[in-house]
């Protein structure tokens, strides 16, 4: 136990547990030597693992908003597609490892207009075991030893393993916040990545990009300029572009969602991945996929056929029953507007201090103005970590809500650019949210004046 | 083209598409630089791709007996669980990584017997997105570049690449067939592990054995003096054992399946596979597990949490409520009965020159005194490839019977082992496998006589 005046120091932090003994032989602590790539990931308490109230750390009655998963169900058209699935006897067995071809069919039908292209289902469409095992066969077929990546910061934590667990070498480019998000509401637009701190990241070994919009946590939607500007660094340098985009169907005010593989000539060296858990609020279904040129999509489907060989039957068969059906019944458009409500809600509450998103579910709220009492107590579970670690915890104790402390999403000597900030997600029905907002009232004591 | 007297030479073939270019910088062919892991994957084509009757190979109206899915689907009971999961919200939407509390419940309740100790469910059970999934977890968490992994011939074609993938050298150790087989059925457990030749197959490097009971395509289950005999090499040598036991609930004729993880000191060393899919009739959900001490689970989590992060929910779901039923209502005494009748419908339209399974579900036909006529015709994607490919392509168009070529469950140094071995799924109903026993009469006159 220790204090919060003497641990929300951000820079002076110890990393927890980012190598088990540095670049030497691991020690036997598992009876086995285990392999380099784990040895980070082994010790290590991740940022899900301690804000949730199920995992006894926080509050078990806390509301959670930290996590992006909904509390509600996937709609009844897809339920129902899923129980006739079960019935239909191959839906049950093993799948191509390409996927269901009624579901790349129905992707073809849905994303080519966006996509600027008639998308081959048979080679340009590839189902994946969710987005995220998408990008970890994207990264074992194509990064080679030694190769850069250029992720933006704050960075979805997983793409850092996916990456360092292939060879590759993870560089990081931060979307830098603009200046008075402290006194009001920022636009999320106004984030932005400073192009010259691109150019200079590229070095030699450069090998790709990940860019992603609409943008976790930051709700950034990138502007076809923007991403235009990304691309053509890209092409000159002959990068690999992988685009994340699984917020793909939530954007919001009417703000059109840009694909950088829409753009110009960038199609070629581009793979984008998308998500039926963020479509279909079914994060738990575990299907993505994976869009791009055939020469492309070719590597990946032989690098996930030896991970995962095939994804989940059933709801391959029920995605591809719900996306035939949502073109039809307009469901992606009532969902964004119940989504635009949420935010709304979830702003209302936040006392005018959050990153209005333009897209995804998550609204980056500034803390700098929380003064949290110095004998305030810090368990050792938040020892060495960030501020914003320490007014999760805070946040947690004092009003009983769980959110998320972004610098996880940072390498550690950016850590300073997300330690005033915390992430909650409005990806929760409309009473949790105004429930969440009287809660975090608890906490107007210790805000300062503006 | 080309003729059968002119390519069915098993050993003067060329390795078809195992390198892309050999040991230097790959080729530009897929537009950008693809990791040399993937380099022998991307022009393969693997047998599965060839060796179905949906691949647009073989004759469309042939009846499958090549791979391992039954056509049938899961148990109502089961069936039922899934569809009620999908009502519940919790299930929908992200899992533990280490995955659904109440099916790490049910498989220790389940598995706790066999492994001769009580399963701790929150230290030594992973649900893993199948069986495969949880083997290339272990295979990143565990192998270090340059570690020897022994694996047993013919072995289950996944296993090379997991261990490549993740920097490993397999090293082949051979089950030598028992003399006669072209003359009688031989049972299964009269293929042998030479126990010399394993020893000799240890090297410094190597990390560890990965063994195969029931095994897939032999049928046989290894006894306890033959797994003894392997876990003591492995103690003597401190090498770790994966044990692949997916077929544990199949074995015939009132057989044991024995776990070397229960046998004498073994459990500290050895992770064990299971499946959902094989048990249940299920082998498109992708839910397996792994069992071990907690040790080595926890490194296994690691890996696979940012390889998948999570299982899907709903079948993680069902499969717990199925495996509670199934302990009450005699499931799986009835599935051995079932598949001993298929067993004995497949076996006697064989002609006698099976091996008899005594797990799985899979005939071993010897095929030597099949004679190809010299003028029948080899197509290019046949060529280069060991006699068993030629006796599979001359079966699927003669008979329409699609079964399995064995050489690619061997090095190809092997080939010669398996060259005259052709691989039957009898995972089918019986009116199939009587149909295909019809068909196969057709190969009557090429068979010369005993």
């Amino acid at each position: 136990m220790t204090t919060a005046s003497t641990s929300s120091q951000p820079s002076g932090a110890a990393p927890n547990g980012t190598a088990v003994n540095g670049a030497g032989k691991p020690s036997k602590q598992f009876g086995f030597d285990i392999s380099d790539k784990i040895a980070g990931e082994v010790t290590k308490q991740d940022v899900w693992s301690v804000f949730s109230p199920l995992a006894g750390h926080v509050p078990q009655d806390s509301l959670n908003l930290g996590q992006g998963f909904m509390n509600w169900a996937p709609p009844k058209f897809i339920q129902d597609a899923h129980t006739d699935a079960l019935q239909n006897v191959a839906a049950n067995h093993y799948q191509l490892p390409r996927g269901n071809v009624r579901l790349r069919k129905a992707l073809s039908k849905y994303l080519s207009s966006s996509f600027k292209r008639e998308l081959d289902p048979n080679t340009e469409i590839q189902i994946t075991a969710g987005a995220n095992e998408g990008m970890y066969a994207f990264a074992t077929a194509f990064i080679r030893p030694g190769d850069e990546v250029i992720i933006f910061e704050p960075f979805f934590d997983q793409y850092v393993p996916q990456i360092t667990f292939n060879g590759g070498v993870p560089v990081f480019v931060p979307i830098r916040a603009p200046a008075g998000a402290e006194q009001h509401n920022v636009p999320a637009s106004e984030w932005k990545v400073d192009l010259d701190e691109l150019r200079s990241a590229i070095t030699p070994r450069t090998k790709m990009i990940w860019t992603n919009s609409p943008h976790n946590p930051v709700g950034k939607v990138f502007s076809e300029d923007e991403l235009r500007a990304i691309g053509r660094i890209a092409e000159e340098h002959d990068l690999m572009i992988l685009a994340d985009e699984v917020y793909d169907c939530l954007t919001f005010d009417h703000k059109e969602h840009v694909r950088i593989a829409a753009l110009d000539d960038f199609w070629k060296r581009t793979v984008t991945v998308g998500s039926a858990g963020k479509s279909f609020s079914a994060t738990g279904w575990r299907i993505g996929w994976a869009v791009g040129p055939a020469n492309l999509i070719h590597p990946l489907l032989a690098a996930q056929t030896r991970i995962v060989f095939c994804c989940n039957g059933p709801a391959q068969e029920a995605v591809a029953v719900g996306l035939e059906q949502a073109l039809e019944n307009g469901f992606f458009e009532d969902q964004i507007k119940a989504y635009e409500e949420r935010r709304a809600v979830l702003l209302e509450g936040l006392d005018k201090l959050g990153t209005v998103p333009e897209g995804a579910y998550f609204v980056l709220v500034n803390t700098s103005r929380l003064e949290i009492p110095a004998d305030f107590e810090i368990p050792t579970l938040i020892e060495g970590r960030a501020r914003d670690w320490v007014v999760a915890w805070f946040v947690a104790q004092t009003a009983k809500v769980v959110l998320i402390p972004p610098t996880d999403f940072y390498s550690q000597p950016h850590w300073n650019l997300g330690s005033d900030w915390i992430r909650v997600a409005f990806c929760k029905d409309t009473d949790t949210l105004r429930a969440a907002g009287e809660r975090l009232l608890a906490l107007k004591p210790y805000i300062r004046d503006a």
